[in-house]
């Protein structure tokens, strides 16, 4: 059987041969094929499906990793001026506007599905605060309310970070902590290490902030390049570092504690703030949480940026700034100017779901990201042109493939929207267009037969483009 | 009567004689004396308390006007750098901190008290909202959720206004409009034309996007110096002009129809896009809401700022920015870059109170709030020291008073908290610190004994520091 799979006679998602016709064929009992069967699914050849039966797997383990973003790594890395990111709002606003529409099938944005999310009993909690707590329609605290920092304070020992209530500032989404971090350590003009491929978000930003850019590459499976940030460290003037160092957006690499330290200790060397983007930290698929490269900060260099739009509500937008003392004054002033104060209501809900129940949902949770991971990265592996790779996450929910020379996915992304498919094609997420035959696919939706379909059409299209015959399925 | 009160024989605040007695001195019928007293209170002369009888009032208007900002309108005004609001966020932080203090007396922050605002049935909405609206959790749309937006056209038809729902960008409120208007039609290093005053929040915003700043007057009575801004825009080239045409903060006066007709069109003429702040255009004291410059806007150079801060609950958040076609892609971009979207929940709320109910509360709020400018007006006459102006509004909820020359208004703030009295000191509203005799206190709360004490404070430390005796009360 193995064989016949080695040789692609028995080609992938094909059904296997029944126990009973394998029984027969090879005069067997029943019993000596289901252990061959499950031997074979041990091996991650054959997948067995409830009331249906085994079929072939190609494991995506298979698939080679997506190389480094740069293959010879620069040695003094260009800043480039500040991407414009409007050319891209267009398509952007489309991702996220296609979240609301349940006939969309949702590869697009990052932003975990309705069935994963508590929000039954953190509405319920809501509403229970909205009918009770009589001060939470006028409540302002422009760095948040108190009982919200406190829970974040306590969460963030289990981060391995010592961090109190008034370190943190609460904020509109992450997006808000990493705008406020970046203008309160740099002025426009400025220019700041950016790893790539990076958030699209990340890079609104930075073009907001008229702010230029050096590039460093990520390891899909190491995280940041420290050599090359060397590099950029000798050879600019840099006012800050910007990282998603656990659960990388879109790799899924995390850094190692050691690489961390080493990051930590190479920017406060030259008193170059971080700005840690861990909203995907909670999220590993397997073991501790990761710490964050904050938990690494003895001297106050790192703004670590945090949320809850992956783990319970992206639309209650309640994120969150630790900012060391000398970034504090500079970053409340942002804050200040942008928002004022973030709305209290769901702050409030959300200091409450974190007091009691939050692990158990986490766990729960970063069990079925992983499966559904799992899920589109073997349909992707079954269906998508030979010479994809695909990323391994470690954690998180995002899925980074890059296919053959020549793909053009924005083109993909058009022609997948057209038939109700949302997709993030690659060159949102680099500085300068870069990533022209990559795709972002999100897996924050539970695995059902139109989402595997969805893949199939998205492999149809890109085989198509490439001139490619497409498997009859 | 009136003699008695005109020299100074009654003093502003004492009990007039009872009807019985002064019908037994002046040997008169009591039915007399209540005609006499009555006469005497719609002269303004006394006022009428339940249960507590006749008292001597300093009417409000005998007090002069704060004089414009600068007596002789600067013929060539010249364009200061971005002003440095680090040093002001810790005592602007102090004042939004207090307002969750139920022990200081708050006449520091322009937020309207809890018992003013219909939180009761808003928060019962939300929290039904939160129970039922499933995707509430999980709503991302960049530009705010369709039904406020339609509701927020509907109730632009009332301002007079043009609007269609896909013209409004919903904001964190109005303090994150104006940051993504400002930033929409600027550059770091842009001059900008900026009413002075001006609210402490504007001028963090443009600190924090490092614009210069060409101050122009404000008439306490007529709002916006036009001539001024005639010479600004003949001398500067200006990026944007920001102004609160309607209800001034702090001066409280609202330009004619015909004054805001002639600022758009002078705008217009040299196309420097208008940032119109109307966050207290709905709280007019006597008459229909004014008209926005927006109304004025044939051409699409008016981008209209608004939020249901000052009238519904501030703690919300919810806002809104209308920009002309020609800057909503730059304003989506910086919405986008800034806080990504506005949290859901409480736009819903929102929405669902504009569709009913909200035109009977403005008006209760309407006429509550002018019932308390005019108590905190006569206590501000009956306590400061002489030669003190104060403002008078004609809508919203802010006074602007100048104390005489010397008067030192930061000195009195910081006295005044340690004294459980917030107030705002003047130089918070100017682009480079002036102001320094002027205060502004907000009338967001229902009248009590406890204000009237602390305004008597306020005047007692006000005369000390200016060397004047200090009355006995």
């Amino acid at each position: 059987m193995a064989a016949l799979v080695g040789c692609g006679a028995l080609r992938t998602g094909q059904r296997a041969p029944s126990i009973r016709t394998l029984s027969r064929q090879q005069n067997v009992s029943t019993a000596t094929v289901v252990r061959a069967y499950q031997e074979l699914e041990a091996q991650g050849l054959l997948e067995g499906r409830p009331q249906s039966g085994f079929y072939v797997r190609r494991p995506a383990e298979l698939l080679p990793l997506p190389g480094l973003a740069r293959r010879h790594p620069v040695r003094s890395p260009r800043a480039a001026p500040a991407p414009k990111a409007v050319r891209s709002v267009g398509l952007i606003e489309r991702l996220y506007a296609s979240l609301n529409d349940p006939h969309v099938i949702p590869f697009g944005a990052a932003c975990p599905s309705a069935d994963l999310l508590p929000l039954p009993r953190l509405n319920q909690g809501l509403a229970r605060i909205a009918r009770t707590v009589g001060h939470a329609g006028v409540w302002y605290d422009a760095a948040g309310v108190p009982v919200l920092r406190r829970q974040l304070a306590r969460r963030a020992m289990a981060w391995g970070c010592a961090l109190g209530a008034d370190d943190f500032i609460v904020t509109v989404g992450a997006t808000e902590a990493i705008f406020v971090a970046l203008r309160a350590v740099s002025r426009p003009g400025d220019t700041i290490a950016l790893e790539t491929p990076a958030y699209f978000g990340v890079l609104q930003a930075v073009a907001a902030l008229g702010l230029s850019v050096v590039s460093i590459p990520v390891d899909p499976r190491d995280g940041l390049d420290l050599e090359a940030l060397r590099t950029a460290l000798a050879t600019h003037r840099l006012a800050a570092c910007v990282a998603t160092t656990t659960f990388h957006n879109p790799l899924g690499c995390a850094m190692s504690d050691r690489a961390k330290k080493e990051l930590v200790a190479l920017l406060t060397e030259r008193e170059v703030p971080l700005i840690e983007d861990d909203v995907y930290g909670e999220l590993a698929f397997e073991g501790a949480r990761p710490r964050p490269a904050k938990a690494f900060d003895r001297d106050g260099f790192v703004m670590l940026c945090g949320s809850v739009s992956k783990t319970l509500a992206p639309a209650y937008r309640v994120g969150w700034l630790a900012a060391p003392a000398r970034f504090r004054g500079r970053a409340m002033q942002w804050k200040h100017a942008t928002t004022l104060s973030t709305p209290s209501l769901t702050q409030f809900a959300v200091a409450e779901f974190l007091s009691h129940g939050y692990e158990a949902h986490l766990r729960q949770l970063r069990r079925r990201l992983r499966a559904q991971v799992a899920c589109v990265r073997e349909a992707i592996a079954a269906t998508f042109p030979e010479g994809t790779r695909v990323s391994e996450p470690r954690g998180g929910f995002c899925l980074w493939a890059t296919l053959p020379r020549g793909f053009d996915a924005v083109a993909l992304a058009e022609a997948a929207f057209e038939r109700g498919i949302s997709v993030a094609p690659g060159p949102l997420f680099g500085a300068s267009g870069e990533y022209a035959n990559a795709l972002r696919l999100t897996c924050g939706h539970p695995w059902t037969p139109a989402l595997k379909d969805a893949l199939a059409t998205l492999g149809d299209l890109a085989s198509r483009q490439l001139g490619r015959t497409v498997p009859r399925r």
